[in-house]
């Protein structure tokens, strides 16, 4: 952490802040320049919060040089995280596909994509049984009776499941229903829910919040592996920017950006991201190239008449074809699907 | 709501798409262009999910004609709506100041900001209990003794409290210690906690997601108005942008844009907007002149040792001499403080 | 066009404006909705500035149906456009690979560097002569000399040049020197800068404004179009956002975003986008699989001391590994290199 | 300057760049730590371009401490700077009120204008002869025949006049007909333009691009008086960001930013920021108690037939009245108008 002062700061304010940094465990030294001094610190900052250095008034500002997290931290952990899931893996050699609709509607629906996509290859059936909605009078999910019919749907393909929580009410329901617990974009900074599924043992696919930085999204990660639980899969879906042809731009650099900064396996939401079912395909085979660890894609059997999502959503046909272009790409990656 | 056909749509497709609307309630009327084709639909369509018709994959796109959101929706509720507090009052002739520290540290620490804001003029006491911190590091609030201090701050100067929810948890707890329950902007579109507080009839103070728009804002509204509750009161607190310079950038034109849109009170909160204590008072002045309802500042008896967020914290003696200022500029304003 | 009326507007108010639109050409239908009516027009609505409609104060707002630019649209020219550069082509079944280095420095750095990329399979070569810099500090390139080296650097090389034009001063030197002038990011909106290059029939490489949309980055290719020079190639070199850990945010949804609504080819500059070297290969596998039509790579044969851009710049030698690598990619694409 | 190395860089390696720094005129402290050492700089860094530092590859990030703009910077020129235009200032107690119509349209349009415009108390008249507009099909402005007129208009109130330059291939003309030439948001990294400005003495209207920083407005203000023309004035005009309901979003916390760290007059342009009619008011009087020198509004006597831009003009009777009441406003910032 590097502390930049504000001009004419006295020695005697400089001291102030260079006993209080002591205080806090760091090793201070100082450079002094003509118009600015700077102070910088060497021990661990991780657990220090800029914030108590920022509100001294004679400091301008607050250079960081080490990450705020250590758990997410490739530097403390430098192979690559595998995540285990029943006799499936996200984070190896093997690419994770996690293909099903936005939600779960009927049996029949969701027995008959999660049979297609089996056939396809996927390796998980995702399904909304809680919908997050922009709007209160949109279909909100089956809820319980959803998580059931994935439960069915599971034990006619043996896919596992990963369904979205966005409550710690029904925690011990995904506990018992599901096999990664989803938490979504707009829950990324809901810090009370990600103490709450810290404290299972249960894979986390935690989406990148919209606008949320990279850095963010660890730390993110990193309240869930404090609690104890490391079984952590990253993913970009998509952020806010001004370009609204998508719904949102795809920031396919978060691949190797995260890859550089942590040990934690990335996978790449390209449906939610762009919104348009015709950009699934070629954003699809990008992430694979650049390095995603898998992908999770909307499939559904009949999407006009989908209860949501219908335009970001494929068919099990174009899905299957997708498949095998996938398993070409994968190939040159030296992965498998 | 507009719908604009793919270009070459058959006859049967578009009376397919024709037929769906009808069923849905609305009367359909169809302009035939040279390469387009658009249908203008009439009747109440706020409650119509676009991307249901957005997945037909004839339709290129969906344009928005009436707001989708109808509780907080000016058209259906010409006056200004005020909320009542006690025996105060947000969105009259009166603006509402809210002042405080960000977190609760002390009997001491509360009380003594408490006697000094009202002192000054201030309306409502704000204290963090429970604190939404980027670092599962940093501090995260005194929980129940912050809510237990909050009401001694109260006993001791009748000054109402304002203090963020963040998990249903604790809702009975809010509902008996405090008396207007903020939900924060990373909670915004926690559509869970939305539903829940809109079963109260508590005053809720609504936070704008820093990458939500003015829409989504006033549909996470509609959320808490839908379940019951109409007591909500808006904040604009910075939206995120490329700037970097503060911590997010301050939307003023949130302000008339959610006028002319709602009926619901509008503050301002350039504390978090700016993250710079130096910029609180320009941005204050500027918020009530371009008509906000009331302001939500930080206010700390000693900011370099703030438990969070010192460098946007304004000391007492500051936040008195800002008071003055903002009464005269109240004045032209035909408001008082 | 959708012209979306004020509530209540007066039948009076609705026939003012139902006329004036008349009068530029257009068939109005009207929509009479409960609380806003809407007018749909039909007929060439691409030439009509919307602003002259919204100025209106009974008009809500305006929404597009049609795409405001005409050459550049997929939709009057159904198949892709090839742009012929001497022998070579851009936008057909073979990949433009375009390489060198961010500036020309000298005789021996730029022939060196071509010879390389040639080698490896590159079809052009760039290099600064006049370069954009933040700060009037910065080295700002060797302008004329750099040209001239240029001009060496293809004799020796036979590879076409690239060069960004900066100043209309020096059009005369650059339509005998380059064999593509670039029009960069910055001035893509440099309206008189585009007429000129319009007036030539010199193929174009248009950078995207780093906070321009895909609609915009299409009206400046109009506006080059417009004054009669349709030879356009469009580029994707990342957008301004949030996000600070890569330079830019590359937008990749842009390539089928623009295939489908445009018949220019498009390339993308992977190097820019990130700023980041260790980004370029996954980004370049990444455009390929995308469809674009080729890239535009910074390389340098002693990046740590190179005049500009090192950091984002890759050696020969990891150009040429690199090489390889899209040979294969492309041959899953159906394409060449 | 601070170098962050990458983590088990060498001594050998520290030491080459130490020895690289050093020869550019720098001192070097070196702070090492647990996993990465930190490199200090001291001396006059803001010539030094960043990326000749980041190319290397052992050098994780740079990070700033000094400015990289001089003669922009507060820090050696401490009071306000204050520009003379005729007999007229922008900088000082007096705010600069400019207004008039987006495009000049015609010798009665301008004159009567800017006879209203004098009256409610304006102290320079803008208009635009040389027109940027997004399509290349819209009005493109009067061009030498605007400038004719504002002539007229200028002998017959007296109003200095402020217009738009979009190539220098006019320049001579705007030092002829023109008090302060504005470069618009489009151009604002148009380095040649810029350096051509520079090289007059005539005041120059910067307006900050709409995705441009705060810091990188000073550095193309430091571009104009690199070359000797110290006669700057900043415009904050909104900036791009992800909520459309306005057309850009006014940043009006730049205002103080600005004023912290440069000397430079700063103006608002509410008009353009919003492209709403209706949030001048507003927010015209948001910039005066924010601290802005002055104001750049757009008035029309006839907005529903402005050939440009009629949605955010503002009618002559409600810009007097606008200024009625500024002039309160003003009062209580110790300002006139």
């Amino acid at each position: 952490m590097v502390i930049v002062l504000r001009p004419n700061t006295s020695k005697e304010d400089i001291n102030k802040i260079k006993n209080k940094m002591e205080s806090l465990g760091c090793a201070v030294s100082e450079t002094i320049g003509e118009n600015r001094s700077i102070l910088g610190l060497v021990g661990d900052t991780s657990k220090i919060d800029p914030g108590i250095i920022e509100s001294n008034r004679n400091v301008e500002k607050v250079l960081f040089v080490q990450e705020p997290y250590k758990k997410a931290n490739r530097l403390f952990h430098p192979g690559n995280s595998v995540i285990k899931i029943g006799d499936q893996t996200i984070g190896g050699d093997k690419l994770a596909i996690i293909a099903g609709p936005c939600s779960v509607e009927s049996e029949d629906q969701i027995t008959s994509i999660a049979q297609d996509i089996k056939q396809a290859g996927a390796g998980f059936l995702r399904g909304g049984a809680y919908k997050p909605r922009t709007s209160p009078y949109s279909f909100q999910g089956l809820k319980m009776e959803g998580l059931e019919l994935l439960k069915i749907a599971k034990e006619k393909t043996g896919l596992p499941i990963v369904s979205e929580l966005m409550s710690a009410d029904v925690l011990d329901s995904f506990l018992e229903y599901v096999d990664v617990i989803q938490i979504g974009a707009r829950n990324m900074q809901n810090f009370d829910l990600l103490k709450k599924v810290g404290k299972t043992n249960k894979p986390i696919l935690l989406k990148r919040g919209m606008s949320s930085t990279i850095e963010e999204l660890l730390m993110s990660a990193e309240y869930i592996m404090a609690e104890g639980n490391e079984n952590v899969i990253l993913c970009e879906r998509g952020i806010r920017t001004f370009e609204s042809f998508t719904r949102n731009t795809l920031d396919l650099s978060a691949i190797p950006a995260i890859k550089r900064k942590s040990h934690l396996p990335v996978i790449i939401d390209p449906s939610h991201a762009t919104g348009l079912w015709w950009m699934v395909e070629p954003l699809a085979k990008a992430a694979i190239v650049t390095g995603a660890d898998g992908l999770i894609i909307e499939v559904h059997n009949d999407p006009a008449n989908a209860k949501c999502d219908g335009q970001q959503s494929i068919t099990p046909q174009r899905f299957a074809k997708l498949m095998e272009t996938l398993k070409k790409i994968a190939e040159i990656e030296n992965k498998t699907i």
